[in-house]
């Protein structure tokens, strides 16, 4: 048990010997200490959401103590894990993605699924982001047993705050949970993260004035097994539907990705719950063509392979430009550099030898 | 001067202290080698060809020795670098990039500009890629004193090949070429490197069997400022006028850029060179509207800004993944990871800890 001896070792030369009182005082800390890792782990493969809370405050603890813990309860979670259904939903603030998550979420409930939800706001520093900023927001979905809902993790970094929920999923699967919805704000690169860790990715977007192509990320789009188009009600539904004709259109100047499903436009009006049905019968038929035909499996491996390179080199570069030479240095040399002073590669070569030297000391 | 203490501190000790014949024998060729690159360096910008050749077969030299001198002659260039104009000429294989360039470039030297065309190629890894692999490419530009034609550097690395091209340039323009052209095949990554090292971005294209818009990359579009359908002659005339007219329509739907130009879309014949004058003239026209706005000098300047920091990352990744202890455990972790028995997060902490030992011996 590695956690052991890391627990054992951690002060034994400051135990006095012949204090027997503090020693055994000291061991049961120790001990209690580990069993309330193997508790919060035992809880959560019960099913228990308080215990699942606590797991995920651990994981987003920066204290060094707690990242090891949140690390073990990981790895024991890990074997339970790998068993829902991923879905990413995007969408700029104003499309109705609470709204729309409560009514997927109602639905998956009414058919005997349990549903956690989750986020990825790195731009809601201190607390509840998008999710339950609002505490009327998901409602009903607050209240259901069968459904878990967590708020973004805080973090200045998108690195640091998609490695947490990506990490909370696998103590949502383990806790049982069938349907994991990871929601993201519609800004730039945190879509790119919620794409790589979830198995479908939903665009939401609003019928516009006409102008739907022009304010489209392109990336996104491509990203996107399903673009669907809410507040299709009242007056909004015929401009939705001409807007669905548009995105199609669009869709199909894209070449078939590698999974061989070619991207559908839907309407709904999640507001008064309708649509929503035909959203996850779509999502039901990309799945058994997915998983029929290996691409799902093979999805979730090349995920986890990229989750490894990208965590190694944005470590790589966070060390570099933290080192202390560093931030003296780079400055100084930017500036010779944008003024022709010296070339890009030779600043390059000065700065990493630069680098090195501390690891030498 | 660095490198006379360099070179005198090379095998100081090695010399016997009595055989004054050796000392001086080899003190005279320590002094060769130094006049070779100020002899080099005064050669190129008195404008000799044969010194600017010499000049750039240092740059793309790996050998060590080779490296440090090219270091040195760049140095001494760059005060007398950034002068030109430096164009990006890109399009798939059969489009008439050689021919494009060669009519366009016999324009410039009519008008008493000299011309110099580079080349990055990473596919060309053994010699002379796509410029001059046929020889009776740009004959004319070939045989003109005005003008300067290389190929692009041999590398497996795209990083690499357009690191050399791009320490070329520097050369060419301290031999006084006025405008510079770097040719780039269609392939991925390659335009993106061209196109962080050139004023203007040109797309050469041919009018297809009316699916323009489905087989285009969609980010070469955006990095485009002139799309330029070429072979517009004969029964092909009509046809490129159609093009034109998509991709102008299908260019409109992109927000006008930083630079404040909007990329137009124009046909040519270079075969018959037909139309040439026109896009000298709109290249024209994106310098005046450019340099007065002052985008071209802040681009050069985020361009040099954007080689230093992918250097520098290209640097740490490259070391990280050739370190021996990852090379090893890299391919376990990966197999580990996809298979779900360690996080990806672990195993990066994992590999990240191993590249450190090394460096602690």
């Amino acid at each position: 048990m590695p956690k052991e001896i890391t627990n054992k070792t951690n002060h034994p030369s400051k135990v006095p010997s012949s204090t027997n009182h503090q020693v055994i005082d000291r061991f049961k800390r120790l001990q209690q200490k580990e069993i309330s890792i193997d508790h919060i782990f035992n809880d959560i493969v019960s099913k228990n959401t308080t215990a699942l809370s606590k797991g995920i405050t651990l994981i987003e603890s920066t204290q060094q103590e707690h990242v090891e813990k949140a690390q073990q309860l990981i790895e024991k979670c890990l074997p339970y894990a790998n068993k829902s259904i991923r879905i990413g939903i995007t969408g700029v603030p104003g499309v109705g993605k609470s709204t729309f998550i409560e009514a997927l979420g109602n639905l998956l409930l009414d058919k005997g699924k349990k549903v956690a939800v989750l986020a990825v706001d790195p731009s809601s520093t201190v607390s509840y982001g998008s999710i339950l900023g609002d505490k009327t927001r998901m409602e009903s979905l607050v209240r259901s047993p069968m459904a878990f809902i967590r708020p973004s993790p805080s973090g200045n970094s998108l690195g640091g705050v998609a490695q947490k929920t990506r990490e909370s999923i696998i103590l949502c699967e383990a806790a049982g949970y069938d349907i994991i919805i990871i929601e993201t704000v519609g800004v730039g690169q945190s879509e790119t993260a919620v794409h790589g860790m979830v198995d479908f990715f939903l665009l939401l977007k609003l019928a516009g004035a006409g102008d739907e192509l022009q304010g489209i990320k392109r990336g996104i789009i491509e990203m996107a097994d399903a673009i669907v188009i809410n507040k299709a009600d009242g007056d909004n539904e015929k401009r939705a539907r001409e807007a669905k004709n548009q995105f199609r259109k669009a869709l199909h100047l894209y070449p078939l990705s590698e999974n061989k499903w070619s991207p559908d436009v839907l309407t709904c009006s999640a507001l008064e719950n309708k649509g929503i049905n035909k959203v996850w019968d779509l999502i039901q038929d990309y799945l058994s063509i997915t998983i029929e035909n290996g691409f799902f499996e093979k999805n979730r491996m090349r995920q986890n392979k990229f989750w490894l390179l990208q965590t190694i080199e944005e470590q790589l570069k966070t060390s570099f430009y933290n080192h202390k030479n560093i931030k003296e240095a780079l400055t100084s040399k930017i500036d010779d550099v944008i003024h022709h002073k010296i070339t890009p590669f030779a600043a390059a070569r000065y700065l990493l030898k630069l680098s090195e030297h501390k690891n030498e000391k």
